[in-house]
């Protein structure tokens, strides 16, 4: 069964993980038959391979990373795959995709600009 | 007429400006007749001041500010006002609205949870 890491950079304003945390729960309300976990980048808990842990704990055998983040830097191209090498050997192997970024995507892309035409209408 | 500044993080990386760049042109595309200039908090030129200037300079008479992040932590909350401020004073003392950052937007929500369900099918 696929679990699901939603990944974010995280921030010390505990305010920022509201919107990546109602996004946890929108998925998990459309696909309760599915485990979904946040991990943070930094300054917030959990990190990856603890995230990753808990999936596996809820009968996740492999694991798909969704980073949410806008784009893709030094964060993405750099740390993640350390951070996922190193959660990998943290539990057992498992098998872990990582996704591109959400601004990568041309689906996403095309929501942005359709949102920005309609907030400044 | 409104000038918009889609306001992003920057990195030190290139490739990060891309997806920006992208939702840039697809908004200018759809409305060839507003102004829109990409704008940084760091790294990434131009910056904030500079962004308005030049949309003032193609006709803008008031400045809407999109903060393209996933969510809002100290930069939006510290950072941006303040330099939103010394942008204004730079540019004559123009109106500058600053709207939610774009984690913060229910129609970005679900955009994103669908975006989720489709990618990890």
């Amino acid at each position: 069964m696929k679990g699901i890491v939603l990944f974010a950079h995280g921030a010390r304003d505990p305010e920022w993980a509201l919107p990546f945390q109602r996004i946890r729960d929108g998925y998990a309300l459309a696909h309760p038959e599915r485990p979904v976990a946040l991990a943070y980048l930094e300054w917030m808990q959990p990190e990856l391979a603890q995230a990753i842990g808990d999936l596996m704990g809820r009968g996740a055998t492999q694991i798909v990373v969704v980073p949410l983040f806008m784009a893709q830097g030094n964060h993405l191209k750099r740390d993640l795959p350390l951070l996922v090498e190193a959660a990998r050997q943290a539990n057992g192997g498992v098998r872990v995709q990582v996704l591109p970024a959400l601004g990568e995507a041309n689906d996403m892309v095309k929501a942005i600009v359709e949102w920005i035409e309609a907030v400044t209408r």
